[in-house]
């Protein structure tokens, strides 16, 4: 059994990892920790886990985490997380860290949208966890940068036409939309029931942090660097995240070429779903699994192809995400312990 | 008192009318009709009429409620509203169509996107009811076209950048999101509650029916002809449509420039909002209202204009559009009877 | 114009004062205060206003605000209400406060739910705002009592069996159901939209405040002392309460005579409507209306009389009946200003 | 591997079997059967399959079906259950029919409420599919009449005050609220999106065909007849039914004892779970899971016992408790395949 850690677990990133980890044939989850809830059952906090822990929240330092641990899931927030990720990968454990800190390679693009960066020479070591781009890359990594829920969706969408060459890079636009869970559990105005329900926004219009991580990643994909538009939605739903997302062609291909494109650039992973050509998923599809669905077509009339892709943001675009690429560092079976069909209705 | 019938009364548009028009000084409703609910109260079809109105289905032929009325709404389907508009048209009433029938000029474009048109000859006499943009010749003309919900949206948020010339008109995408009330009443598995609650979905993507009738407006404010992209997507909620529009542009001006410009553009208009510059609306803050709120920015690191526009598709998209109309024919102060504050929360 | 001013306006309840009181066509709003945002214009605020109001948070004083209107809505929570409330009424205004502090007669009753009041000499003053049941009393008062929303449901729901003395006073059950809008606009986890869609919870079971007040008016009807169950819930929408009501009859009676009963009871009213023998309402047919809508029926199987009450929670459980206090204390027609159709869908 | 086949799989209990059961380990799914659906392959009609099933509706006959199974799950309506179940038990095959016809076992009470019952003497045979009351003899029956819904919710709630004599079996009231999908998958306009969301509603008051469900049940507990009043509700959630009880108590204990007791109750069982005194189940901790979650208080104001359970509708309420039945018929562990953590947030 594999001895697993949280740090940082009182948040619904922390509570999403727990979730799936009490069900993992393979591992063992032998600390949470939590200042807030320090002293409090995880069950009394998250009911959910009624009878199924018994682990308490604790505001253990990093050092006897680390003792007790094989590897460490930091789900901090960023500009914290900083500053105990380099404790645990010095001490020799694998960490998968679910901020946006080692996310980013270059500092100067960091701290230009983040603030300043302490800890410039770990993030070197750290490998960009996406499996289906990265895999051989985080099975020999002990520090994994788990991906943005954002960027997981936008990258999933846009690997197949910008690897193959076929789109304007300069003419990429991503409009996504999000459920509510991407805002955490901080109790704040905007995030209140009542201000949500029924409604529907766009917000930090050309501003979203995510951006550059976006680009950083299209651009490597793209093999020159790439600037788009992002355009971040507040979709009143608890979970998911759909990106469509526009570019211009400059080869001309069908809608079915196209699906067969992205059915061939993902045939042997087993988390990213193509529908078939004409098709386009639904969150309600992907909502409590780790997959990525992907529907594709092209506009005659207008020379673009069009790409939905759909996830889970606390499941492939978080957690679940972080648990696929602990089963690769590991050498477990990718699928361990990851739920196999959404919860539908 | 003006004398208003609506045929075809039974479905959420004709419902929306009645909620309006029982509140409307000017106006009295005598005439509703519906054939499947014939000879029913409409309190009893809809309760929240329940000690408002006495009025009950009648399932009349367009004679017998031309004879009673000065100005009838039509809320048939497309298809079946243009058999009847000519009768009433013919028999000198007032027309306001909300049927998809009459809003295209050209009937060749008609008959590609919709089939056959019976009556070319009466499509001549429609004036496409955006007040916005055509207020002299809905006060002028008998037969008004009642606007699409989703092109009341793109319209409205693009009209002043392709007046000024602003951007490349090759370039637009038109990211649309609507509630589910747009899909109507007819009982059908994709409008299920289980089928929409926690879930999102792009759907007729590259094909939507009021594709024609968007470009047809946009071609007229940009004196070319124009092609956009444009993919509706169905949001968890009741009521609201929030399009995202992007744009290139060929002018170097600023974020605030762009709210200047909206500004100036709709100054004498009481239902359209701009945000201040930064801000963006939510549907939250229009459903209910007959408001179209529009946020402008400039995204200068990709050279876009980002406009975002949102509505009640029931009423600015629809029904109070339709009313706004009325007031329009007979003379009467524009914002009559219509509500003024969105219900929020 | 009768002069407004809204003390403590800043929440829900405070919000739909002045949503409702923007359009009311006899009334000019004056002063709106806040601590929080004072400086801040309400349209920021809350952005539904954008556009109909001018209205800026102002941090007032009580006696600056008295000089300037002729009315004052107290929307501050409870014990802090009971601190401001004496001084308008001091300055001579007409006051209507909708927290709990002036509801319960008996100032030993109201310390033992909710703390020490401190001005119980002002508590003989007012007069428990149910036009209802209360209507000459409110015309001649300078001081309401605006009831409780779930006081307001049960009471409205019971009023006629009690008075009729149909049932036993020791059988009454009352569960209800609420809207979250009724926690507030406070930033609590508890409030958060993950926490509150798709789930569904009582609370306070058994110890909600509210008890006290229903009692007290149930007792006055029944003119015997009553003690109730009332169990409310939390339901996952922004606005209205159901209450489902059970009593055990004591006179043997029909489901007709039980709905003729209610009819005859309400005949006059104009905020209360009666479903048909066999019929309940659903809140959707009440929400952004002021009315109350009941259903009543008899189980023979089990000799008791169930009674389903519904209303929107921020209109006819605060705010609307607040206003409608305001037309009766004034001498205007009862309905001004009040909406008359419910938002649906 | 037992080889199961689905009934009637094209709804919403059907499609949750398969759900739960494409990844239980100790079965195969050989054959689902749809006459609608039929040759139209199941990841298409629930494309939340898509990738983890190739299996195909079939509209095979009862016979070809029993050739091929072991055990047969029924899904279909009441009514027309009953004319398949007798087939396959025949068959000799084991079957779990989720609809009503083998739940009751007085031919004249299941006559009064659903119609004529085709086949009595197969109602002799079968046994209520309630493990926590009826394990030993769903372990030696072919044939397991499977609980509906609220029946489940309330039962568990009553049994351990109804066995232990506790309460006046004459004064059970039992308010109960259920998601939408427990309307089935069938399209009609009271299950619509716009008719629910927002809204909240009773249904059937007094004449829900469950109740002589409940009341067999209780009444074998209380070992006397028992009639009780039970008001469903339509809650606007996809999955869920929390049941708020209450009962006079004849005896006079405290909430803790009454906590106390529950636990003792169901200390063996795995999918009952007790929450502390003061502590009352949320929806939203069992959906998603086969849990059911109970808290009960004691109101010493009014002497009565208030116990609030809940379940998932489709899980505990339908397919799950068919899984648990299924496992205990067939000698497997009782928890396997069944979903151990709700899906939270």
């Amino acid at each position: 059994m594999i001895k697993v850690g949280i740090y940082g677990g009182s948040g619904y990133t922390g509570e999403e990892l727990l979730r799936l980890l009490v069900c993992h044939p393979g591992v063992k989850v032998v600390s949470v920790t939590s200042r807030r809830f320090a002293g409090v059952p995880v069950a009394e906090v998250y009911p959910v886990f009624s009878g199924l822990t018994d682990l308490v929240y604790t505001d253990s330092s990093p050092e006897s985490v680390a003792d007790l641990t094989d590897i460490v899931f930091m789900a901090l927030p960023h500009g914290v997380s900083m500053e105990f990720v380099p404790l645990f990968f010095r001490a020799g454990r694998k960490v998968i860290d679910l901020s946006a800190d080692f996310r980013i390679r270059t500092v100067a693009t960091y701290e230009a949208w983040y603030g300043r960066h302490k800890f410039p020479e770990v993030l070197e070591a750290a490998v960009y966890g996406l499996p289906e781009l990265y895999r051989e890359s985080i099975r020999n990594t002990r520090l994994v940068a788990n991906p943005g829920c954002y960027p997981t969706s936008i990258i999933l969408g846009l690997a197949p036409v910008l690897r193959s060459g076929w789109i304007d890079t300069d003419s990429v636009i991503a409009d996504s939309k999000s459920g509510v869970s991407g805002a955490g559990r901080d109790p704040q105005i905007a995030s209140l029931y009542c201000e949500v329900a029924g409604g529907f926004k766009a917000y930090k219009v050309g501003g979203h942090r995510h951006t550059p991580e976006i680009e950083q990643e299209l651009s490597v994909l793209a093999k020159r660097e790439m600037k788009i538009s992002f355009t971040p939605h507040l979709l009143p739903v608890k979970r998911g995240i759909l990106s469509t997302i526009y570019a211009n062609l400059i080869k001309d291909v069908t809608a079915e070429e196209a699906t067969a494109l992205y059915q061939t650039f993902y045939r042997e992973e087993s988390f990213v779903r193509i529908c078939r050509s004409g098709q386009f998923p639904n969150l309600s599809s992907v909502v409590g699994s780790n997959f990525c669905d992907i529907g594709v077509t092209v506009d005659k009339r207008t020379g673009r192809v069009i790409i939905v892709s759909a996830i889970d943001n606390l499941i492939k675009g978080a957690s679940g995400q972080a648990i696929q690429n602990m089963n690769v560092m590991c050498g477990l079976k990718e699928e361990t312990g990851l739920p196999a069909v959404a919860l539908f209705p």
